[in-house]
């Protein structure tokens, strides 16, 4: 059950604390246990405690962060649960899915479900950070599920994916030679990416368009490891070293 | 989607109301539409109707009655939720084979998915009651779903069901000469199958032992169509014919 341990579930930004104590027991019912609470509302309350019944360690075990990056850190795959449709298809699962992934991936690294607010769910930019999204696929005339309702479909999902496991019936992770880049890693590829791409005029900070969404979104697909990572970086690197040398050039041209 | 509804979800003497609403909330989501409540102990409330949220419609149209027998009049498949592990094992589903069997026999008559109190869950005698249980496989050191979580599981793979059969990937139900036998004739079927026994000397009331849950577990697993049914009856009636001429003959004995 070491792939359980593997598995945290996020919440951010949560209003109601009885939603919190809701999920705690969902969790902890689907053998679950890292609850990770971005930026809460109102934490800890008296009605998560109360909602939470017997999964009281789950609460005191949460860890409360200031933001999500917090939240995802060592993390090497990412699912956010998505209820619209976004504007840029991204991989998506259904919770089945999901849960064959999730715990699939929980053998090698660690793995975070994320959930949104309760009114809102997750910006585009919080979704642009998971590696899939998760649809519920809920009646379409009246598809907002309560979070603690969600959670309890995702994380029954997981814990089907793991009782299928026992019994050998899960189709086995391919072994990859090198670990996947973590969540940090990527994140750090990315900051990099677009000061490169800024470097070398293609890509403006104040006019973003679409373009970062989108390159997130190809290497999210890929499943980067670590030393493809590393190549990426030295090239972005090279990109940034050739940029500035252009720049020197550049002013040394505009002077008399 | 006329198989949704023709699936009711059944709430027994559920304690706080906020669960009913829960439970509302969770069905429509889930595109289920149809509840009953058996003497429920607080009920209308507004705690009910907040927790409902735009499910109010589904909390309108509860139908309350006053025993599991009324709620499951008309259904030819009933499905008992069971935490516990009983005496005698009953034909046992988990949630997607109870999701898949549940839609597949709405196509031909009602079926009632039932859920017992939040602190005891349902009797064995309600149990023995129903044609399958269903066990939500939770973490055996923490089992206890809240009752809103575990009709949101169980409503989740009816509607998973749903949608593997509009995508033409559900295996197709046999078809049947005869319609199969509802809950109301079954349990006709059983009280006269009991006073026959009794008639004959086989079976005391007043020490009942096992026999009847044996038989009602034994004829819930074939699944008897009307025609199978009324057979039996005949059969019955035969039983009790002879029995009550034979008591005739052994009282005119005992005249000097």
């Amino acid at each position: 059950m070491s792939n359980l341990a593997n598995i945290r579930i996020v919440l951010v930004n949560t209003t109601h604390p009885g939603n919190i104590g809701g999920v705690a027991r969902a969790m902890k019912n689907m053998g679950l246990e890292r609850l990770y609470l971005v930026a809460p509302k109102d934490f800890p309350a008296d009605r998560a405690v109360w909602r939470a019944a017997n999964a009281l360690d789950v609460l005191d075990n949460a860890v409360v962060v200031d933001s999500l990056d917090d939240a995802l850190s060592g993390c090497g795959f990412v699912v956010g649960t998505s209820a619209r449709e976004r504007r840029i298809p991204w991989p998506l699962l259904n919770p089945r899915e999901c849960g064959v992934r999730s715990y699939q991936e929980a053998a090698q690294h660690h793995v975070a479900l994320v959930f949104g607010r309760e009114d809102r769910g997750l910006t585009n930019e919080e979704l642009h950070k998971c590696t899939c999204h998760v649809h519920i696929p809920a009646n379409p005339e009246y598809s907002s599920l309560n979070l603690a309702a969600a959670v309890q479909v995702i994380c029954y999902e997981v814990r089907m994916a793991s009782l299928l496991d026992e019994q050998g019936n899960l189709p086995s992770f391919d072994d990859w030679d090198v670990p996947p880049a973590t969540f940090d890693d990527l994140e750090l590829y990315f900051e990099h990416l677009e000061q490169a791409l800024v470097d070398i005029g293609f890509h403006d900070r104040d006019n973003p368009r679409q373009t970062m969404t989108r390159l997130r979104r190809l290497y999210g697909r890929i499943r980067l490891d670590e030393m493809e990572l590393s190549i990426l970086r030295g090239v972005l690197t090279g990109i940034q070293n050739a940029a500035y040398r252009l720049k020197k050039f550049e002013q040394q041209r505009k002077r008399p």
